[in-house]
């Protein structure tokens, strides 16, 4: 239910972010040959610009796009944050009406940041991630669009500033020095709800459920890749539930930190230019807006210097992503054949396997879910890099660190969802060869251990080994037990746990 | 000159990214009110699906669409591997044709093919990254794209597979386990070629015309960030003009196994069902199509299992990006101010540099620049880790693997350019602080060594730091020299070589 | 005090490290001209070998030595994982005790462990950690160890495995696949309470009482590394504070799962050959002789397959690496000078800084920290790759992981006590600088926003920056304000929070 | 041969790294109960202090002991690094000799240069890695000890500075900051020659007599870890042997600017208080004592500032790394059973590998060689971060730099040796195994792709697939050829290569 919300939810996206490309192509065909009607002047404290007529951004959003050609449309900012920002542009313009600001600009800003929020003006944030490290520019622009956009609603003219100032109402008591931080952890907190956990959460439960479908086959353990004693195929997938519960778990324990935000510290974290108050009701209003337990942070000066946060976050998004990597390699591997693999598990067959082998079928999901798991990993060293060349009162690799975490969670997320839906869920047991491998097994002979003692119990197993033979013969054969005691003490379900 | 031709092709794929992106979002509209019109029926070895009728591709294509939700449109395998697959087709059905595949059907391939590879057909690419990791589905793609293409050029009815077979000829001597990774090496040496190398080029250019602009510039020397002795600005420069350099050198040494192409090795790299002299053929075909000295790999078993050529040049890369780190980095600490930082360069002034403090300028070109840097060290670790995790006769993090690649060369190339037109080629020395800073330094001190002695010039420079006095005076008071002597031994102009 | 015990004991595993060397020098030399009195034969399932008399190892550590000569004496198994095997070993034999074992075998068990864990007997621990992945080698290596140490306490003939056997009775209910996991997470718990933690908070400490100390003291702030509006230097240090006080959260929040103990698990986590109540006594026995909450892992099958508790934990290690090389970078560039850098905190000098640079002193601790810092992120790239590579029952990169995990969390914990001995508890506040460099800035102007608007703030400060001149006088010139309301409303005392 | 003489000079290099640390301790406990016989009286410009009088080390080496305790012995300065200083400081001596330094003193230089670098003195080296990060202690360390062993050689009193001074003479026209960087690159040059390229050529000839051995034993292929077309044994080993002699490529490809040595370069790569000349005289001297192409570095700001070219060489020896890990894993999982794996391979066995479970072999030296490859990707990332954050004149990471690209190089060197004396040489082809697997492959049907097109091919594999039939027999009842067709078609021999 949750997830079919958010694939609604998604599709929207999808489809605000085409319009918002279709129109920036337009903008930049505009550029060169602009007639007067398509464009209105603009200007910032560097002088003037045109901007395009039907875009509500304003002159230090064209700039930016002047500036930083730098890997086209596809390095945007993430949609995520953008959304972010309506939602902080809103709790900021409710706190600021409370502390005097004039109703109708604070309730003008209020319906142009919920229609940020709501992805209803995708098309107006062209800015690349790739820009000030600070993230001004998409703060900027963030000003801009709502400020445009309040004075149409007002009834004003685009770009006269008036009665809606970029910077003097829209981003009245912040800066994007606290902004854009507090953006970073609404979205990151956002992504982590709506995307990886659920995602995460249903592959455990399908997980799970395997492990309770498979708990009385009994197979051959594997350690070091070779045979090893005997184990039931839901043990194995018990540690796999484990590893995502604990997944689960980890990114959890990293949340309180990420729920603190910047808002109310301005430029340098004193709250210059704030009121007293402002930080903390800006955080309770950004908490009631987005259903999660947002607080300000205690030190906002290390909420502007660092973003330790998010790489405790992604820290924990790279161990999900090194369980992952266990999971499903494991996967591929139980189930790889048909005929001279292990063959243990048999996946789901969703689509032809190969261009030139007819027939073949491989393990996809597990192989999209590698390579999700390998981007993590990489990720994350760009998330650690960049939180740790800080410098004085402000971190600038801001843009680069939040896409980062965002990508890993999305990621994470959506290949769980694929993982577990078009392989997981599907996955059968291939008992006959599952009990075939098991009972010629030469590591049952461990359960000998107790009674006979290891080193008589390594002649058997290696002797068995020499002469393709099997451990009862060679046991009988080297007289160390009787035949009755052999059938009595190498019971491989009674190896399945303690005594 | 280049690069204005390379900006107006990157304009035409931003305009051809959108397009397809927009068809796109009728393909998903569609699935669920489709009319009977607007779709026509295809089939692969699984069965048969519905494929919007207005689009080439067939049922892999849309079947993948359905089975990998991960990501969303910003994860779209990267439009240079499509372009690459389509001069490897055309490259593959003129070998073919030289083989006896029918003429018509090789030169409809060969037409549709250069389609595809101008760009013309990217809106029928709409497959994730994150799917099969040999590439197959985009493999299939193309073969599809391309046979429904040459189906209509000859006047055949799309989905038939008459008169082109997408597997049987479009992929006739091929396998996506070769066909994959040879695009993947076209499409990244084609990028090293067209953006990267002449990105870093223009950067070296502006730098060394810097070196030369500041060359009798004297400043202080800083080492472990405190003073140090005098250089030139000029020498200074000339550093950053090396790594560049060298740069360059670095990714020019890791393309020669780049240019080796796995085509011809099929499915598991012995050439089953190509013939004799088609690796070669393709090869050389491709060189000449591209301009770049393709060659057909020596041994095809490691061009299909590793990718250890792309995880070199991704090394080289990251070297790279560890230099821009570093030149970037310099530049905005000398450039830090107005009032209060080093102060000895001044840079452009490209935009307003915060929302809340009126007039500060930032130096977010150098910005820019390292949280690229960091990204590429983050991608090199991806691909890292999916060029470590083959197994057998392929490696399957292929389409990973390839988007770090070209990311991390496509982020360095255009932050390199940008860069340089908006901040390296605008820096202006502020030789008055430099002249001031140099002056007072304590470090001048260094050039008595070889008259003195290490202890007694310790001695001098120490007394003048703890009294605030002139390295002169406390020389004078100690006696260790006359005053003649000192200003005969501590010239900065002669302390920039040896002697 | 704690760090005083702590050093003597580090002094004592010094020595003991020494005479373990010296000892193997005698080994290496013996293995070619080894006199029938200087060796003893032992004999393991793959035959007999000679073993040094003076050691209580035997033939399967022996083999170790020559299977892998990899790296060389400083790539020996840390010694805390032998100390942690100790423990462990010993909780063992008394939980078997319990079971059932014969109490004079048990007891001499006991007494070798203890010497074991005391570092009695570190010389006889000659392994690398390039072995096999599973870490068995050092498992037998310390079952060797103690069953030849009891044999001796009981009487008995070293080698003979009477009345002590190394795998019946030193290794019941073992293996070591639950035993090197137990020991990894023993090890790594201990480091981080011993060392890390205490090295932490020492760093906090000092830390906050500089930031005390400087509460009074307003300077410049700096964001992008330009001049930007004023905070307190006790502000600023008290951005580290935090930092470092969720560094210390963030270790303590990784570490439930690393109290989790694989022990019970056996060959595969099924705990095969163990007792009911085996697991659950072993753990708390270790908790009761480490004063550490360890508990049973609930599921051990994750607990030997994979290692994700341990890159949880290298995940925080490196959080914290990001935020040592924040504030080292901050405080060595703040310290930058002692003329020509920014120059507002006086570090104290340890050291001649320079071979050739007379007086020359430099930042060297936070040198050192920032090197630790690189090697902590670098390690945490080593403990994922190895985690994310365990296959089936067991992952086999124990021995690396435990490795690189006591080596991060060993350097920060020393590094963060060298760092504040020498650096943090000396530093200074140039006040005068400080001053002077405060009240030229620009940046003030920010408080004028409320007042006068962003807009005409800025020109204020544009055009005094052109000028050289100041605020105030560039503000009456242009009217903007009264010379009583700018010295009202631009005080930086005022400028350190919200209103 | 050239194998053996280094085992010699291993061996030698353990000795001695033994007495060095025996020496130590007694330095570690004479700090606090020292006689007055047992030290004398240094001093350096911060002061005097005691010196263990029977070590040649001075007071700066002391001062840094005491100031950087973090890590403990296994950290120390790797001694490759000591010996090229030796290489160095003889190299400059006979420079200055020709420039006019007493040949008396230079002589005493040289003599005592030489024992450093053949290893006499390794004990009087107690310095750890983690210290000033431009290596300047280590500078001194060098300094001291030599012009103290220089001293006696010439008759004087240790710590007298008469008539050898450590910077007058033994540092004679260098600087830290030049000679570390020298000693970097003479060591990671000499450790890739004498260590790392014979390790990877003897693996490389190993596999190359594998593939050999094994080129008639045709085996099925496996991609996706999943059944495919045949090929031999031999072309799979092939596919290692390519790896690896591309391996041995790629570093050499590092190696040019490698051989650029920053001597000459001093205190900020200006040369100041050296000669005209002296750089390339250096370089050619070291050259000729080292037998390796080194040359003076062009741009000595570059040398000091960054050390992109050890970035570079860590980039190849990641490669390597990445090559290493996907051979090794092959080889494990290829031998992987003996009952319930793939069973192609019989691995030797090398030791007993259980402790639990008697019998047990595994591919201990597979595991070894990936946690190597782990490694040096962790070390990669460590070298990155660190190459990254130069600043200014001088890079102050060196020493971490240098400790992770030898440990990589040695580790490579050292596990390629293990891995094939231990492990590749004495490989096994399991043929009957090998042979039962291939003819029952299901995609030998690949065959008949170019026969009766792809989509027939498919439905008889996927019909004998479900039916676990016979592709022969599905074949001939679904008639799409003759059983003839289907014998000459369908030939695994044939599948090898192309026609």
């Amino acid at each position: 239910m949750f997830r079919s919300l958010r694939t609604v939810q998604q599709f929207n996206c999808n489809l605000q972010t085409l319009q918002k490309l279709s129109v920036n192509s337009k903008l930049f065909i505009s550029t060169s040959r602009m007639a007067s009607s398509d464009y209105r002047i603009e200007r910032d404290t560097f002088g003037e610009l045109k901007v395009p007529a039907d875009k509500y951004y304003g002159a230090q959003t064209v700039r930016s796009t002047m500036n930083f050609k730098i890997g086209g449309p596809s390095e945007r900012m993430p949609i995520q944050v953008i959304k972010a920002f309506g939602v902080l542009k809103k709790a900021a313009a409710e706190v600021n009406k409370e502390y005097g600001l004039n109703p109708k600009i604070a309730d003008a800003i209020i319906q142009a940041a919920d229609e940020v929020s709501a992805g209803k003006l995708d098309d107006h944030f062209p800015l690349v991630v790739w820009q000030t490290g600070s993230g001004t520019q998409t703060n900027m622009n963030v000003n801009e669009v709502i400020s445009n956009r309040a004075i149409e609603i007002l009834g004003g003219k685009l770009g006269s500033k008036e009665p809606v100032h970029p910077n003097d109402h829209v981003n009245k008591s912040q800066s994007s020095n606290d902004t854009f931080p507090t953006a970073m952890h609404i979205a990151a907190a956002t992504e982590v709800h709506q995307v990886l956990l659920p995602g995460l959460q249903t592959l455990h439960d399908a997980l799970a459920a395997k492990a309770e479908e498979f708990k009385d086959i009994i197979k051959i353990g594997r350690t070091h890749t070779q045979d090893a004693v005997p184990l039931s195929l839901g043990q194995e997938f018990s540690g796999y539930v484990q590893q995502v519960k604990y997944s689960i778990e980890r990114v959890k324990a990293a949340m309180p930190r990420v729920y603190e935000l910047a808002a109310g510290g301005t430029a340098v974290g004193t709250g210059l230019n704030t009121r007293i108050g402002f930080a903390e009701k800006v955080a309770s209003t950004v908490a009631s807006l987005t259903h999660l337990p947002f607080v300000t942070a205690p030190n906002k000066f290390e909420a502007l210097a660092a973003h330790d946060a998010l790489v405790e976050l992604s820290g924990a998004l790279n161990t999900v992503a090194v369980s992952m990597m266990k999971i499903a390699n494991d996967i591929r591997f139980l189930g790889s054949g048909p005929r001279s693999g292990l063959g243990e598990l048999i996946l789901p067959e969703n689509e032809p396997g190969s261009s030139i082998m007819p027939g073949k079928v491989n393990p996809t999901q597990c192989e999209a879910m590698t390579m999700v798991a390998a981007q993590v990993m990489g990720n994350h060293v760009a998330v650690t890099v960049g939180g740790s060349n800080g410098h004085f009162e402000l971190n600038v690799f801001k843009p680069m660190i939040i896409k980062n975490v965002l990508n890993s969670a999305q990621l994470l997320g959506d290949a769980s969802v694929s993982f577990t839906s078009n392989c997981v869920v599907g996955i059968q047991a291939n008992t006959e060869r599952i009990n075939k491998l098991m009972s010629e097994s030469l590591m049952l002979v461990t359960a000998l251990n107790p009674h006979i003692g290891y080193d008589k119990a390594a002649t058997i197993a290696k002797t068995a080994h020499k002469r393709g033979s099997t451990l009862k013969a060679v046991a009988m054969e080297l007289g160390y037990l009787t035949e009755e005691q052999f059938d009595q003490w190498v019971k491989p379900s009674d190896m399945l746990g303690p005594k």
